[in-house]
């Protein structure tokens, strides 16, 4: 077995720098977008369980991976609470029914493990298709994230919603974020059950909150979360992952979560993440997913810089600082991917 | 003459911490939506001097500020370049001739003063009626943001396009940039001969840039921005404020620019950003928009956090992190600039 990634994530030595993609099973492949048009659309992809197996091999017989990651949505909590979750073509994702009130809150229910047994299957099928290749990874939406997307309704520029009841009633937010705390555990747990063999909570609106909002209403819940996952399966060496995007100013708040790897953006430099956070835990990142819209020497460029930034030794994966856009070219992935293991080599002496 | 503003501005003792809102003069107004209905679009309001300059002074009748900001938009020098500046009700500004391909680019030129003269002349005007009240604050979108919707046509999440000009063609882009700086010096300079007291450098897009890329994209330009403008104002003190969302991670860079202070979004604690600048420049900012939703007490709590977080002694202006939400209520407008000064003489005894 390929076990880069999982190493890299312990702080073992590996012989070459580990690389996946966040949304790596997405529309920039041709094969992803013919599934999907066979499945109807999205969220059928997402809960059957045969296509979702086969969307997330899909890059890994194109690529050099390290990992695969199961395909599935950071939504599919709240969907299974009933919010009636659903995909406007060009939009993203929308609820038919969002939380409006205090008391469709209070009456919040943590999902049944059956309502969310097709990602349980979906993962069973894709480690036996994987047959140990490489390892499969799990994930989650972060409960404060959750609860942006369950507030709102559709994804905000503002956020309105979630910020009006952080000022005017936290306690119904701390309640929520109580209730989606507990759903992600069991989500995590389950998945780890069905196979996962490391896990990736996406906090992807913690950026939005001041200091002391992100340590009481983001980081304390996925600190929880951690705990409990890592309490279960602490024999297991399953290696969490914790990515808040825009989080670069609280790594070292981050670093006290008790996860094994904090995610980057591009827009810092993870060099300085590095300096700054001792070698405490594993960094993931941190490439901007627009470079891959350059030239092949702008790609190794950069991929070079970044390996050079975070030197020697191991506790890197490398990843971009975002999910790919649909708009990048097959044949830059390709450089791109290559590169991180030709060039890294040298840092692994 | 309430001459608080430049004088925290300059570091100079002052009686009370001076407060400002961003977008103080916007939708949240009443009276400045009858206006806006009367000029029939927001940009007509923008062209029209006496209307420019009533709108201006409307949120000094109801609230005790300590400073104007001249009625504007960022995009009236891309508008200016010929782009054809539109606003679409709930979708913000978009040009009608984005900058598709290079050889419009190559084909740019900086606006002739007349081209701006309704700016100047509501500059003009609205001195004349503050009759030295408070000081007005000119100000400009940075280079690099101005390049960020000239390129996409509007607003963006992923900025395909001048990510893909950054890491395709750099120098076309370089060239781009250029032009905007010199068109910015120009707009600043005639504003600061109108009668603007201090300016302020919106960079509202820097922050989606790796760091080396911020360095030598955004920040560069603006440095010799603001080099220029000083160099010919050195003798009156025209202070610049630089203010880069989401660019908590740069300060120390941004300080050697040369700006008289930093705007800060609300993600960075103030007292950390002062600790990590020493006392080399002011600091405006930097509450959460979103705080005004909430109760009197949750206002006045997180004026004091602030205030106390930044502590003793001169070089703080109020703000918030992020123009003020169309949704605020009046009176808690009222709330948030009564408890600025009231809470802030503690501070500067």
């Amino acid at each position: 077995m390929n076990n880069r990634l999982i190493r890299a994530l312990l702080k073992q030595p590996v012989d070459k720098t580990p690389v996946w993609i966040m949304r790596q099973a997405g529309r920039y492949l041709p094969e992803y977008c013919a599934t999907r048009k066979k499945a109807g659309d999205f969220l059928t992809l997402c809960k059957t369980p045969e296509l979702a197996c086969e969307v997330t091999l899909q890059p890994l017989e194109r690529f050099d991976l390290d990992a695969a990651i199961i395909f599935s949505d950071i939504l599919t909590i709240p969907d299974a609470m009933g919010l009636g979750l659903h995909f406007v073509e060009g939009e993203g994702p929308k609820f038919h029914k969002p939380l409006k009130e205090p008391k469709n809150i209070q009456t919040l229910r943590i999902p049944e493990p059956e309502q969310l047994a097709y990602v349980y299957k979906a993962i069973r099928m894709t480690r036996h298709e994987l047959n140990d290749r490489v390892p499969l990874i799990g994930f989650t939406g972060s409960p404060w994230t959750l609860a942006c997307y369950m507030l709102e309704g559709e994804s905000s520029r503002e956020f309105r919603q979630i910020k009006t009841l952080l000022y005017q009633d936290p306690k119904t937010l701390h309640h929520l974020l109580d209730v989606l705390t507990e759903a992600v555990i069991c989500h995590l747990k389950a998945q780890i059950k069905a196979g996962a063999q490391a896990v990736m909570i996406f906090d992807s609106w913690g950026g939005i909150l001041t200091t002391s909002a992100y340590q009481s209403y983001s980081l304390d819940y996925m600190t929880r979360i951690i705990k409990e996952v890592m309490r279960e399966y602490e024999q297991q060496e399953i290696p969490i992952i914790l990515f808040t995007k825009g989080g670069g100013g609280w790594l070292q708040k981050i670093a006290t979560s008790g996860c094994n790897a904090i995610g980057l953006d591009w827009t810092i430099t993870i060099g300085e993440a590095r300096k700054c956070l001792g070698d405490k835990v594993a960094l993931q990142g941190n490439m901007d997913p627009a470079v891959l819209f350059g030239s092949k020497e702008r790609i190794r460029k950069e991929v070079a810089t970044i390996l050079d930034s975070y030197g020697s030794g191991t506790g890197h994966v490398f990843n971009l600082g975002h999910g790919i856009s649909q708009f990048t070219s097959l044949e830059n992935v390709k450089i791109f991917v290559d590169a991180v293991h030709e060039l890294s080599v040298d840092f692994h002496k």
